[in-house]
């Protein structure tokens, strides 16, 4: 089994820091997105999408999409928790874990993808959508500021994957210009306190964390 | 219990559909997204995002995310099985499911929001954004085409929750000028096998779904 992986990008990260909270080690092969391996026919034959991360299992099957990934090692050891411990916790977290993906983070993406350097002809970039899509964003941020007044943590009492993505997604945000405004008091606490945890760490790194988890 | 539904629109669709598929009867209340009653602040304050549908539980707590209340009543009935039956299965069968919502809904969405009348005014329309949707959705279908040709369902053997969207997907991408090309033989007699179930059939109208599943 080994994980193909993709350096700084948000959704390769997240399952870098999932892995590293379960204290699960798994080879890790480095897939260049800079020069866009990813989109050459080697890796296509692995995961037509192109998207980072991909799981390879022994027998030779290919499993993409970050979330189906950590659900397999979320069953397959099921502490430290991260997923839900009885069906209704986990269709909670999973309605977490989906807000962030589709009202966070799918904003922060797209505000990238249409205006960045690096996609510049190689898709048709919209700089009126990205502004869209980055304002829309800010309304979240209020959202969520409100949401995390009464809890430490996105689902609750308690560190769960919808963490992992958010905090991801924030992130890569600040290193495209999309930050979170200092007023907004309850997600900069939470962004530190999760920040502050070694999984965050040692994911900032991927040839290290690699080594790291290895041992 | 009960479930906030919202009549043709996709994601509520899905959710009747799969409760069909399982046998499972739950009192439906409709909410009408034609005069923005999911908007309305009565709404938000059981789901702040405005997305249908809702699931209420009997102690007051609202669960939203259409994927989320799926997985909640396989794991509460797991057969007819729609989520996999095993930890490596059910990983298969949500990385099915998340392409269906990121690689194929997820554009027709985009594509009827930036160019329909209903949404004039209410949100910052996009029409080429639109068309880059709408453009990448037509290689999807190219792709989804080669991947059916040696399998009668979206994640394998087996009718499962990747068809359930994708189906939805589909079947409101004709009603908005998105149809699957005639030559697509693979992806249209998938398409006419899930029409025919009773499932998709009985869910067209949200009422009559309701009564046939209340009894």
């Amino acid at each position: 089994m080994k994980l193909y992986d993709g350096g700084r990008a948000p959704n390769p990260r997240r399952v870098r820091i999932f892995l590293a909270e379960k204290g699960i080690s798994v080879p890790y092969v480095q897939v260049n997105i800079g020069t866009a391996e990813n989109r050459q026919p080697a890796f296509l034959a692995k995961n037509p999408m192109g998207t980072l991360p991909v799981l390879e299992f022994d027998d030779g099957a290919f499993l993409a999409e970050s979330v189906a990934i950590c659900r397999y090692f979320e069953e397959q050891k099921p502490e430290q928790n991260l997923m839900g411990r009885d069906s209704r916790e986990r269709a909670f977290i999973e309605m977490w874990q989906r807000r962030m993906e589709f009202e966070v983070l799918n904003l922060t993406a797209q505000s990238f993808r249409n205006t960045t350097e690096f996609f510049k002809g190689r898709i048709p970039q919209n700089k009126e959508y990205a502004e869209v899509c980055r304002n829309t964003a800010i309304k979240r941020f209020e959202w969520l500021d409100k949401e995390l007044a009464n809890r430490p943590y996105i689902a609750g009492d308690r560190f769960t994957v919808a963490d992992i993505i958010l905090y991801c997604a924030l992130d890569f945000g600040g290193s495209v210009n999309q930050k979170i405004d200092p007023s907004l008091k309850n997600v900069n606490a939470w962004f530190k306190r999760v920040e502050s945890r070694p999984s965050a760490k040692s994911s900032l790194h991927p040839a290290s964390a690699q080594t790291g988890m290895k041992g």
